[in-house]
């Protein structure tokens, strides 16, 4: 039986505060053998790209009553990927098929759960989309801002961490609908794609900005309809007392307070009140069941070059960590994808 | 012609912090002709019953850009009330009729758009519950609780302020519904109240709990399916620690915030989206078109004895300030109501 190395990711321990390269271990020396165990109905995959996404940062903590189960130290990371089945014992997959979903930061990963993964039907784009704009952050996107938010044409919409992996969609979305919108992100580099790459009518550097209630009373003088919330504290604080009446704010992440031990607090509540304004928080694999219907308008989108999308993409597990916790600073530009293997 | 004294209540000036009694003054001189000028299209109303509550404080305050326009101090302070047409220049009303809305704290007002009010149809109930169960906080209750957080058999509800003017109802509602109900107020008067006259299955003493999360943890050990927010703040703050997934938090109201120069940070937003809850302000006035149907299931409730209604009575308008004031800190035990006439 043919057997292989596989190089691994491991949690050392649970993280607190800011997550470091050095809470992650690369691991060599585990031989496998390419083949499921007798009787197995799992799949084995060989990875090609793994997924840096805000929301492992929650399971890096042990954290009680968490939505997210927490990592478990000395295993390998878990997270999303796109990979290839090597063997199957699950009459859905057979050996070749092309697959996204929970996997293994490894090279080679058993699933013995293999109906939560979703064979790729259309390989004409990256395989490494399915990461983003045709997997996890594409969908948020599409549940947050068109479900929940219901856009009309001509609001005022406005985006956080816009250049990121679901903000650039969320910039793009709002722009074919008709709407107005503006995007702020943490580097001057990042401010020049939203406005000349994504179409975002305006953009600003939130570091840059003193006083982010008068930035945002500057982009929006008649005020937000629409905001798309990735990142909550101070910045939606500045955003509630610029909503309009009937606002919606559609949250799915708020990565400035992942890092903290505490939370802060968020002043300007009572404009929820005053404003009529509706939030509501999501995660999206509740929502998997539109996928069907997501990628009958975005595949044409991207084909025709309605849309684009914009991937930091590294090569190898042993970057794997580092562009994990660049996540956090804002290092990537765009969509941080790891490439273990191509095919 | 008949003219009478016009007893009014002024507020002298804008507010700061907790308004005090000495922020109105009770003016006894004016003289008015108990008919309205020749040509007016408007109502002369004889104020009976006054309504405190709670959103007045925002109109004593000179804030840019709220949705409750300012009180004009030297002016007559203005709220709801109910109140009887002495005069009438508009074909809907005519002298005689009770009204519901919008009115002056003075015996006589003038007004000049008589629209707004709503005549009232049944009087076979005590006429100052239009200023509650069957008036504005009402329609609250019934809105927030009914159509926003759409309960279902079963299901955890909390509420603050329980045995407010409009928290008593959200908890008959509630229990209607076959929810388990738990409430919190500020005095053990009130907490005896919710749990042997209003049906309430728990309540406690806010004011008596060291550690909101861990009160409500006692109470609610599955967590919380709906909260019907009147306070904000750390209450807030620890609700949301104890919401379940999928949780509703309608809110019209966050009292312990309206008396700060700054509102307090709220800590824990991000269980609104580990938790999937939704979160929605309203104003009720904005939602006045139910009131037929919220009629048409209350009243029978009342006749029949399945919904009772605490109001706190004052006599007179020189009694108008301090119950105003009293609300603040929790003095009124249910709805508080200044009586300015009773016929």
């Amino acid at each position: 039986m043919e057997e292989v190395k596989n190089q691994q990711v491991i949690l050392k321990d649970y993280v607190n505060g800011f997550p470091k390269e050095s809470d992650m271990l690369l691991k060599t020396s585990t031989i496998i053998p390419l083949k499921l165990p007798q009787g197995s109905n799992g799949v084995l995959l060989k990875n090609l790209y793994l997924s840096c996404d805000p929301y492992m940062r929650a399971r890096m903590s042990k954290t009680q009553g968490s939505y997210f189960e927490p990592f478990t130290p000395g295993l390998p990371i878990t997270g999303l990927g796109v990979a290839k089945v090597v063997d199957s014992g699950h009459s859905n997959f057979k050996k070749g098929d092309l697959v996204w979903g929970g996997t293994g930061w490894e090279e080679y990963t058993i699933i013995t759960t293999p109906q939560t993964l979703f064979k790729i039907q259309d390989t004409d784009v990256p395989l490494s989309y399915y990461t983003g704009i045709l997997g996890m952050p594409g969908m948020t996107a599409y549940y947050g801002f068109y479900e929940i938010c219901a856009p009309k044409k001509g609001e005022y919409v406005f985006v956080s961490s816009a250049s990121g992996a679901v903000g650039q969609l969320v910039g793009q979305f709002a722009k074919l609908t008709g709407c107005y919108v503006v995007g702020t992100a943490g580097t001057n580099e990042k401010v020049e794609l939203l406005k000349n790459k994504f179409g975002y009518d305006e953009a600003f550097n939130y570091k840059e900005e003193q006083d982010l209630d008068a930035a945002l009373k500057r982009y929006f003088p008649e005020g937000i309809d629409i905001y798309f919330e990735n990142v909550g504290g101070k910045m939606l604080e500045a955003v509630l007392l610029n909503m309009r009446v009937n606002g919606r704010i559609s949250a799915c992440g708020m990565i400035s307070q992942y890092n903290l031990n505490q939370e802060e607090g968020v002043r300007n509540l009572s404009s929820i009140i005053m404003k009529r304004l509706l939030v509501k928080g999501f995660i999206v694999s509740d929502h998997f069941n539109l996928l069907p219907k997501y990628m009958e308008m975005v595949i044409p989108l991207i084909k025709e070059g309605k849309i684009c999308y914009i991937e930091d993409i590294v090569e190898g597990l042993e970057s794997a960590p580092a562009a994990l916790v660049g996540l956090f600073s804002g290092k990537n530009v765009g969509k941080q994808v790891v490439v273990v293997a191509r095919e």
